[in-house]
């Protein structure tokens, strides 16, 4: 496949995000620290990082917590548009640090402005010029108008011949189980390509023995490519071209939230730059592996030259 | 009247509070304090302070954040009844002080635990056993069971003789004026006290050319006493023994909101206390002014002992 | 045994704390933290968490420190007596984490409102309707006056058949290991459970080539079960049907202050609710280690959900 | 004059800024903000909140201070060119708020990146698609190859007919008065806008016994019209229309750094908007107290909306 | 009088300060701030920073407070001699915000290593280099040896020529009106300057219609110049020359806790130089308000240069 | 070599340090902490935290910056002599944590007060006295006034016969590698001690197959001893006694800047104590390791005391 020369599209909603400072029960907590996040605008960031160029179309509110969620998508050389909606107010989610060993996550996105997403907010203009559309299985658990959305922006990308990403990203909190499969039925034979943690290839219906067999089932969908994340373990994808493997990168964890994003853009990076499977699951895991080793659910995205400090034992450079 | 022994009942939607600690605008805010907000609670956690025993019931999630309100109302002494409720979240407000000159708050309560109070929620012995009921005019706009609640606990104390206090506090982004003034029109006549704003006499179609004009035409209405409430200027009311007013407490302000729940906390312990009203005014703008001197909505109210320090010259006391 | 339905009820000197927020000598240390410590409150907590009624009756001065402890107990749902004592300030401990590797404490109670506990201050019927009393070898080093009530209570919970939990809690900046022994020999005998760890176990006489041994000896004193606290090695017991023992529960540790209490907690909770001595001690273990897992001497005690958590893979719920 | 329908475009020196976060010696600050700053580009930032399109042209270092740089730029939607100077870092700019009274700043500019501007930066598509270029006296004193930019783009700017706003903006720590009024004097003639302060007008040569006059001599030198910022006092116009003059609007003062940008930023939207130069000075002196009601030197910038704050008495939006 | 070459001499416990960092209630304060205070230090850190020289002798414990107090003073450049005493921890000041009107102080300091000053631990060689001897009416009522020091430091310094200073500094938590004035009509006779507030001048029995009178009643008791503060309204002084006052400097105020010792540092610096008693009073009245115009007890004592800042209208230097 | 009785006089620039809170991109920082750092001052402090006197000479602006460092070198004891340069500023670095496994540090010296250090910076009295003097290789960097007076100190030394020590420490950001190879060249074979790392051995030609080698070679170059820092690997030292190793010392790792200037003061202190090779090392391991436990360049430097903890079990000292 030869790259469209433009940026890779995404869609979805994004929040303002309220979480701990340190590890502790929600309760406890005093000072809270205030940014933003969404699985879409994540992977958007991660790819404008490595170089790669990147644009989201999403709704927020006509408030404060939308001017914050624009002002730092844009801050990110992210091409943004940013519909106000001004009947629902941008999207929130509560993220505790409940001790060193779990995070929990509330959303508080009913009837947010993010959720009215519908199928007119994506203009063809914006898909002909992507090199790529990427989507996750959150936006269409939003609501009956985003899930119209997502199955239109599938078929618009084919007819249109845009590649599309897509990430299962299951929400037990928005949706049922049976849902999401009816939707990724729909979705994934027309992907080129699929990510998938174990679980999630489960509620699809290709679980297995192990993650190999899992993409391959996934594959045999009608994906292009079908990656399984493996989270600390690494991942697999199996492709036209075979089966591939990556070990985890062992790194002092800060944050694992964002890591599936952070893989996706690493893949994604690497595949539109032409690269091997192989190398773009090495990248995809790095870049994965990365992201923990600071707080926050995007902000330690790497850049390229980043990459080389997993593997270096100087600590300071001056 | 003799006042029951029981605590002043307060029912209504208690809030985690996620707020600026200094000011600009929100898009700028990296730190945000967490605490918890609540027109009833905040009148509930007054009363405590000035030594009346207060009690709440609300509905908050399964959640973390209902951990956090639960704990917070406990740690105060108010007798608390925290319905979990396993369907929705604990509601959330966002305060923004965006200037040294405003402060703007937006509710994330839409769908929430604290808005599917209904009927049920208030127990015959808990009514039986008040001194004396307080409600808002936030409670019956946040649901269609919310508002058939507030109705039914003024029937019910009304019917059980427990004395019913209320105030209007109209909130524009939950309903509109003529539906309030709808639910104003049947709750006033059935009160010992009612609390307006200027802005508020309007909507109940009671305003005038002055304060004292409104207070009496709210207790034309059939209200046992109508006070209203001036902000920095003081207060009116006007009761079966005549008009009266207050001026206003010059502080160093900080922060006004919950300036009117301290206010109206200032009145209702003297009020109980069988204080006459000149009293119960004064005592109500002091607190109402004391409660500005720091941050947050309610952690400033004072103590009586507190009072004094408004009169004081020695700021520090070894 | 048959448990009491009542609360376990606790007696002892809680204090404020201010504590370091960062690993560094606390000559750099600019910003603390304010809370409340006290080995005595931790256990009521840990109880409370844990679904057990808990009771705590201290004494705090006339101050806003005594503000401070009784706001916070009674936010963890512990049925508290904070006795007002207008001579005397509300005990503090300063708290440096000197580095990643060593904590101090520092008290300043002598003299301290806590510090003047004496046996009237525990009335019978507090006693009558407890399930369980529980002490702690600091209590009667504070002074002679909380010498003598500790005596006095453990005598006076004889007569009226409750049963008493005892934590031996050696403080060597309060006593000499002769004074302490004296006042454990009079004590152990009268104990339903017993509470050492190996250091204390010597000092009481009862040292020994393991921690079964030192446990077995305690018992031999004419305690019903003696535990021995191993701290990460994990713990043993030596009770009428036998000796038992548990391995440690490895987590990620931030603050290991608190974990004793955090131990006895458990141990209590499950020993209330009729459980068996394995049993208990995998609790005890368990909630110990999962205190470490975040700041603070309590903040971080689990509930029973949260134990879970101690062997799950997942880090992130939403 | 009609004016382009493209961005204002400004041109200079922007800096990371290290602030203090409460007033008291720098020797005992612990915690600093970290910010950026810039006389330009904060103007630029006060244009585009009122709804003007601004561009920024600058250079910083290829390092984290110039990455923070370029982000927060890109965030409040300035068309942002940040020109990556291998050869030299970005600068950085220290901020003490000494006592209540004083803030004190000290620049880490010499050799910057910043300073290192020079003619060939700004390209003639960049000006000619601009509807007007600001500058400040600024710039010409960091180098003499910023000196050297600062002439050519006034020159190609009057070739191409684009018109020149100049802000004097005289820096004693980089330049001595003659040295400016030497560049100030080639300037001005060429200038639709000039804004000084009074001291400025001073070092000009137009220094008079009130500030009408002083903007009356600037503007004889060939401007087309001359602001002189009178600070809490207001400020005066002298235009072919005659001289204007608008009193200070009182504020409740945070911070007084970036008052002078903002005030331009003010005065340029409403000129460009095509008001009136009344108008346009009474927009400039609400805007550039507005923006001292927060912490920061351009972080508080106000929209249009923000403008009616000014005169409102409610504090609190709902 | 020629004044000795030598250091101004002061003796009396510091402690480690933990101080509120927002205005509120103790029990919501989550972060203080740690620090140092004493009145004696306060004034010889006062005095360092207006280029007198200054010694301080004082005791702390073997703790990591002592560590804290000695890096801080030596920090200061004050010559400090902190005698470590192994026995007694270092005292503790806890201060609380209370609101904006009120500042509370809590001392931690019975039995401290503070309080066991005793009349070896100044040596004569100390006293015989000093310039002058400042003390103050808080050391003679921390402990029976400590009031012994006052005397024995009082009659030596007589014996040896070196003028003394006394400020009456009365603590109401630290003994009686009575033992005061038993002490301060020992000391007074025997200084050459006298320090009081109106309140302390009563206790002394030398009250008066107005703070002239008071000042000259305290000079008829044996001192050579006696100094009445009055807070905010100035001072007065009465001396061999004559009767002289100075108004109070308006000031932006933050903390006023440790204005009065910058009082004394103020005065006794110029007094030292030779300047005449106006002259005097004017810079303590200027230094007293200065050190108002931030956090902390000492932490904003000015230098000669800030002092220009209280009548100067530019508020930044660059 | 009987040691001087004196103290080991270093001289080199202290800047200002401005670095992150937490691990993540600076251009996501917004709090960033404020302190001081110079590897020299941090080798003065640690030599006199283990009880070693230490006098240190430097240059600082005349500027509030210049007062910080001023204020915390004194407030370490050590004599400090800051020579304020009215012509240049106070030098800066910043300090990022990029992630958990990297720090960057930029310096904003260039110009600065520091880098004007100059022969007659250091009297011949300030040499005479001292026991040992301590360079590094960052001072010949600086400038050519700093470069000649390193080798004037160096000279003059020689002459009087004190010891000299010199750590190499090549900062490529300064010079080339092969300037610093000319400056070592000169200086190394005047010494008493050399250290030096891995990578810097290679920049002095005494590269080898392992450090062992390396030392050897360093010191057939002329120098007394010559050690070789390994980092966690520990270090090796060549001597006239022959070749001594140590491993390294396991610690839980917060900040690693600095560890090698502590690694010098712990073999300087020993080496004045007159212990042996092999002490020195261990001592000086010790010293690194435990600098590495909590967050700053120096502020984590122990005491003798503090040592023993790296091999204790103990948490926690009450």
């Amino acid at each position: 496949m030869t790259p469209h020369p433009g940026p890779v599209l995404t869609v979805g909603e994004t929040m303002v995000l309220v979480g701990s400072t340190r590890p502790e029960p929600l309760q406890h907590s005093t000072q809270m620290s205030l940014g933003m996040g969404g699985a879409e605008s994540n992977v958007a960031i991660g790819l404008r990082r490595l170089g790669t160029p990147a644009a989201w179309i999403g709704r927020v509110g006509e408030d404060s917590a939308g001017d914050l969620v624009e002002r730092l998508l844009r801050g990110e050389d992210v091409a943004t548009t940013c519909l106000r909606d001004g009947g629902a107010p941008t999207g929130l989610m509560l993220k505790e640090r409940r001790s060193t060993m779990e995070t929990r996550i509330w959303y508080y996105r009913a009837g947010s402005a993010g959720s009215r997403l519908a199928p007119g907010d994506v203009p063809d203009d914006a898909l002909r010029s992507a090199s790529m559309v990427h989507l996750t299985g959150i936006t269409p658990a939003l609501s009956p108008s985003a899930l119209a959305l997502t199955l239109d922006v599938v078929a618009r990308a084919s007819q249109l011949g845009v590649p599309v990403s897509f990430d299962l990203n299951y929400r037990s909190s928005l949706w049922t189980a049976q849902a999401a499969r009816d939707l990724y039925l729909q979705v994934v034979p027309r992907c080129e390509l699929v990510f998938a943690g174990t679980d999630e290839a489960e509620i699809l219906g290709c679980g297995g023995p192990d993650a190999e067999t899992a993409a391959r089932r996934i594959r045999d969908l009608g994906a292009g490519t079908a990656v399984v994340k493996r989270g600390p373990q690494g991942a697999v994808a199996a492709a036209a071209s075979g089966t591939f493997s990556a070990p985890g990168v062992p790194v002092e964890v800060r944050d694992t939230v964002g890591a599936g994003d952070a893989f996706v853009a690493g893949f994604l990076a690497d595949h539109l730059a032409g690269r091997d499977v192989a190398t773009c699951l090495a990248t995809a895991t790095a870049v994965g592996a990365y992201a923990c080793t600071g707080d926050g659910d995007w902000e330690v995205l790497p850049r390229r030259g980043d990459l080389a400090r997993l593997t270096s034992t100087e600590p300071v450079v001056r």
